[in-house]
Formats: structure tokens, sequence, C-alpha cells
């Protein structure tokens, strides 16, 4: 077992050992953020017939050479057909069918003019300019050819392709099951928030803020509930959420006191360590387990902690899980607008907010860093990272940070 | 009825016609994504007590004055206290209380020292060096104080606020309910991808990418299938809506054509039109109109249409609805990286994506810009904004794009 890596080391050790879990599908009704498991090519042309683009007459254009406005052609109307219908004529010379917006261009007729741009007589028309062919025909394909590949596995599924999807008669879609994620916290001190709170007691916000993460991920939280600091307790909690999940997330009992059992447990399990501690601060004591092909990731108890470990280690592996090829957050550089008077003997990451303005990244902390402060963690769009060794910070520098995904389409320039 | 409109003119007068939905609770696993519908005060400290940050020894500090290495000060060890448990015993001079990370800060004492500070000799510790009270204690209420708001109505559910209304002892969270979106396609020429392909046919993707669409803004979308384009039957299928939800969302019908029966069927209805045609392109012959207090939107049918109307139209109108306090997309302004030959008499809105070099935002187009294509929508994050009366764009010339929310991380620079 490597003890005190990087963290660079710690998500690409984790990394290779996770692959994307089992293919399933689901209806399109319920595909968007899901990700493809296979590509998708399409089954048909789209449009798949040509069809006019708007309510007019299908022609023949070589009718219309001699067309003008002093000796207008006159063309006999045979038929007309609405969207959704097929013609049950052929336009041939000297005859016309009136043809609504997506109906299909009859067979014989090459080009379509406008309503607005005939005089209707009876059942004639009469045209007074000569006609382009196809200039005014939707041609069957146009937007996607037959056989074409128009999403890879591992695509993530959007309202418009869901969309594209639909319009080439996908009705199931082929994609990774939801990844199932087994959360426990242990600690003889919490307590679930809708209990009556004790003395000495604390409420577990782990729990459900990594849960909360998970979901807003499209993974399957699972909650294991509040364990003990009891080394048999949390062996047989473990032992069930390996049963249950793809993955399983720890809090607490993971730094060197008296009571912090996790990793006794994990060997009492028979789960062999990857690593303990991570050279960062917060959250260094991560530990991290196999057993049976699954990964038992164990972090901090304090709340921020937990949450900043979950975000740089734990949400790569869930999306290589998921089946995204995009795993890591984007890195930026931003100006700090604020004094952080620590000097960093380990590496940090601070809670931050970034805003551009005039196409300038500016980056202020968002209040308290300790370790177990989660007030900080509210407005945080991104991580400031602070190397190891470096002295207090001072306004005006440039600083590189980790860009969370937790603020919801509010944009900042990626490096 | 106002007819042909500004884009900004159709957003705010159907934005000022909606409210906030019903308010609601949800339990905190089910919190994340929706929005708070009142402030939350918190009616704790957080921490509730003062507590050890560490693993060590509490006492008082004013025993260590005199300590050194060459004559340490000796204090007797009289309790242990692990992490969720009360002390028993009150520290007075002369003695300590073992403490664990997390556990309560004993009546009488306030300063811990660590662990691999003191010399451990039976039931005595040994210090060598004087202590400052209260440096290494964590204060009660210094994440949150007991009162204070810790977020305010209107406020989308994150990871780490789901996890601070559990650290405060919120299990159920006061929320606006889900909105309801009944979405409806009218169409003669209309199938549901589930069904077999007839000749003159087309699959119906309105209904699939809105509704996914509705899915992923975190409101809930209700189909209300395919309607032929007949009257009564629209009229029947929107009065049925209007019943199960909040909005009312249509695709197709909404031009001049012959078979465009959207707009009799609202007069029908008895519904107050509020405007009918939109100066943009694509997507212009957008219909407004009110019954009983909620809205009916009849989008075009071309799916591009509908997804664009949609999200410059419909999308602001949700995001009220659900509580949320930003409701427009953010504008940007970009260098086009390809010519657009085409002169818009109308003002159009061309499907591009933005990326970020170098602290610049350069932006292309997605392919094919025609009403009816949704390839070019799936790679599309943002829509560039070309005036009314452009004549043809030019490669490196800077134009303005609103920024839309489908690209799920991926970053830009705000204006």
């Amino acid at each position: 077992m490597k003890t005190s890596i990087s963290l660079e080391e710690a998500q690409s050790s984790l990394l290779e050992l996770v692959q994307p879990v089992k293919q399933s599908q689901v209806s399109l009704f319920d595909a968007v953020g899901r990700v493809l498991c296979r590509d998708i090519q399409s089954g048909v042309n789209l449009p798949t017939f040509n069809k006019s683009p708007l309510d007019g007459y299908a022609l023949q254009a070589k009718d219309t050479e001699q067309a003008e406005l002093s000796n207008p052609v006159i063309l006999e109307v045979i038929e007309e057909v609405r969207a959704g219908f097929m013609p049950e004529n052929k336009v041939i010379s000297g005859s016309t069918i009136k043809v609504m917006t997506g109906a299909p261009i009859p067979e014989g007729a090459n080009e379509i003019v406008k309503y607005e741009d005939v005089k209707r007589e009876g059942n004639f028309i009469k045209l007074f300019y000569p006609l382009t062919p196809g200039k005014n025909v939707i041609q069957a394909g146009e937007d996607v050819l037959q056989g074409e590949t128009i999403a890879q596995r591992g695509t993530l599924l959007t309202p418009p392709l869901v969309g594209l999807l639909a319009a080439i008669g996908v009705a199931e879609v082929p994609v990774y099951e939801k990844v199932k994620i087994a959360i426990l916290s242990t600690g003889d001190e919490l307590l679930d928030p809708s209990k009556e709170l004790l003395p000495g007691k604390i409420y577990n916000s782990n729990l459900h803020s990594l849960g909360a993460f998970c979901s807003q991920l499209g993974a399957e939280p699972i909650s294991m509930g509040i364990v003990p600091d009891e080394k048999d307790a949390i062996v047989e909690r473990i032992t069930q959420a390996l049963k249950e999940s793809d993955l399983v997330i720890t809090t607490g009992g993971v730094s060197v006191g008296d009571y912090d059992v996790v990793p006794d447990a994990l060997k009492q399990i028979g789960a062999d360590k990857i690593f303990w501690k991570v050279d960062m601060k917060p959250g260094s004591p991560v530990i991290a387990a196999k057993q049976n092909n699954k990964l038992i990731i164990g972090l901090s108890g304090n709340p921020a902690a937990a949450l900043i470990t979950f975000d740089l280690i734990v949400v790569p592996l869930i999306k290589k899980m998921m089946g995204l090829e995009k795993q890591f957050p984007a890195k930026i550089f931003a100006i700090l607008t604020e004094n952080f008077n620590k000097p960093s003997q380990q590496r940090r990451f601070l809670r931050a907010k970034v805003q551009r303005n005039n196409e300038v990244n500016y980056v202020k902390l968002t209040g308290e860093q300790s370790n177990g402060v989660l007030k900080s963690m509210i407005d945080c769009n991104a991580l400031i990272d602070v190397p190891a060794g470096s002295g207090p910070l001072i306004a005006g520098q440039e600083v590189s940070a980790v860009v969370l995904g937790n603020d919801h389409g509010s944009f900042i320039g990626e490096v």
C-alpha cells in the first residue's frame, strides 16, 4: 500500500481500476442525462423522403421555362396533398399537385412554387416566371444520412440528442446503467437530521451532501446510514454495501486516532489497500481499497474535507463508471482579489468563487477555510490549488484553480 | 393581441404573467436540484458546542504558564471523552481530560494540547511549554450562528447546501413544487418513434426533445401525445392539458396554412391571445395565450425552431415558475471563425459552439441552419444573435451570442 501520495497519483491509480458499469436500455422519456453505451447509426435518411418546405404547388420546372409576366404558363391542379399523406397521382407535364408544408414531393415533380407566387383560377394556376429545379425541395437525408453515426458511445444524452434519436425512430436507448453508490458515515457522535439533537452529538451532513452530489451527477446514491465507531459494525455495513452497489464511500474514521477504525475494518474484510493519505489539505486521510473488483473509498468525516475529496478524487471515478469520456474538471487561471495570510506547508485547496469581468477571471475566497466549515462550500465554484511550500497569497497575484461543476451554467473561461 | 413583436417583448410580456408555483416540502434525500421557497434560518449554532479539533488533552491554560522543557508541568488524567459523548467531570486546576477529535470541551477547560506534544506516564501527562487559551478549540457557532440566514428563497439546492441543511437539522426542506409542463404535438404526419414508419409520415421529435429539456431543468414534463390537425381534437387535448399542468406547450400548427389550426383552437377555448409571431428566425410563428391564469405557448413544429424558441422564450418562464431568481441565459461576445454567407433580413439565431482559447471566446457554426435540421443542435452551446438587416457574416468579426445551458459544465466567459 502506498501512503502520502500526490492527488494526481491517487486519481490515476483509482481510475485505472474502474470500468463503465453494465449496459442497459431506457425509454426515450427517461434518457436525458444518461450516457450512450454504444454508437448510434441512423437506420433511416432524415428526412426519410423529399418534402416540401412550404405551402405551394409541386410541378416540373421545365414547364415554367417560357413563363413571363405577360405570358404566364398555366398548369392544372390535379390533387391536394397534406403533410402526413401520400400523393395518389404523378405530376406530368402540364399538371401540378398542391402540397402543404411537410408533404412528400409527388413523383414526377422536381420543384415547389410558393402559394403567394402564383395566381389560382379554379382548378388552374398561372405561373409568371421560370423556376429552378430542386430549389424549394427538402432532400431526403439532408439532416442525417442512413448509416450515419449520429452519436458515439460515451455521449451524454442532452435534449437535442434525445430529439434526434426520436426523429430517427429510436424509442429505446442503449445506455449504461445508473452507477450505484453506497454511502455510509461512521461516528459515535453522528445523528440523522430527522432525530432530536442530544448533548455531545452532531447532525451528520456527509451522507446527505454526498448523496445529493451522486444524484446530481446522474448516479444512484444508496444510503447505508450511520455506523458507530466499532470495527465489527463497520465491517458488517461495508460488506452489505459491497453487495448492493458498484462503489462504496465511507466518511469518518480514517485518521490515526484510537477510534479511527475504518482502516482496520478494511483489513478485516480482506480488501486490498491501494493507498492511505493524500498530500493535500483538507481531506488528506483518504483511504482506498479494493474488494472483489469494487472500490471502497474512505473520506474524512470533516464535512468540507469530505466534499472536496469527493469532488477531486471520487467524481472522476464515478464519471468513468458512468461511461463518460471526460472525467476531470477544468483548470483555469484567475487573479486573486484578496489576501490569504496563511502559508501553506502542504498543498492546499481553498474554497473560492470565480467570476469573469472584461474577459478576465477573478477569484475570491468564499469564507472560513477550516476542515469542518460547510458554509464556505455554498458559493464555492472553484478550488484554488495552492502548491506545497507557498507563503501567504497576495491580492492581485495569479492563482491556479480547479472549476467545480456545481454552479449550474454560470460560465468561466477554461484554460 | 400583438403580432410580430420583438423577442424581448415576447419574453417580458409572458414573464409578468407567471408566478412561482405552489410551495411544498421534500425530504433532504430528494432536495438536490429543487428551489427553496423560503429563507432558511438556522435554529442552532454550528457547531452546537465548543469542541476539540484534534486528539489531545483538555486543560486550563493557566496551569501551563510555568511549563518548560527542563521543568514540565504534571496534570492528572481524570477521564477520557470520545466524540459523541459528554464529559462526566469538570477540569479543575491540576487535572486534565483526554478528548478525541470532535468531543465536547469539558467544563472548566479552555485549551486542548495535542497528543504528540505531551508525555503520558500512567494517569499523568507532562507538559513542556505554556499554552494559549482557546487556540485549539472550535467555538460553537464558528460555522453558522443560531438565527443566521443560511440560504434565501429562490436558491437552487446544491449538494453543499443540502449538507448544510442536514448539519443544522433540517430534514424536510421547504421547496416549490415541481412545475408541471404538458406538451402536445399537432400534425397529421407525426408518428411516435415507437411506431412503424409509414409512407409520408415522420417521427415526432418535439415531444421528446422538449420533454427532456423540462426534465433537465427540474420540471415535470407531461406527455399529452400527438394530436391530428383537427381543431376539435386540439381543443379537447389542450383543455385536458390545462387541467393537468401549470403550463401548456404545443408544437406545430401555428403558421398561416390551411391546416394550421392551433390559433383557431385557442380562440374556441376562449383563451386570451397575448401575441402571435415573434420577429426572429427560426421559430417566428410562436403564439401565446392565457386561459384561467395558465399560459399556453404554441411553438413551430420544425424541430430546431421548436427547441430554439423553447430555449429563448419558454425556459425563462419555467425558471420563474420554479422560483429561480435568475431566468435569462448569459450573453457573450465571441469571434466568428468561419463565414456565414447569407444575409439576414430578419433577426436570426444561428446554432453555434463557443470555445475559449487564450482568454478569448471563439464561435463556429454547428452545421446546417435550416428550420428542420436537428443535427446542428447537438453540439450547439450558444446561439449567435444576428441583427435584422445584417449582410453575410465574415470570419474574424465579433458577434453577440446567447449561451445555452445544455452543455453541462463546459465553460465560457460571461459578459
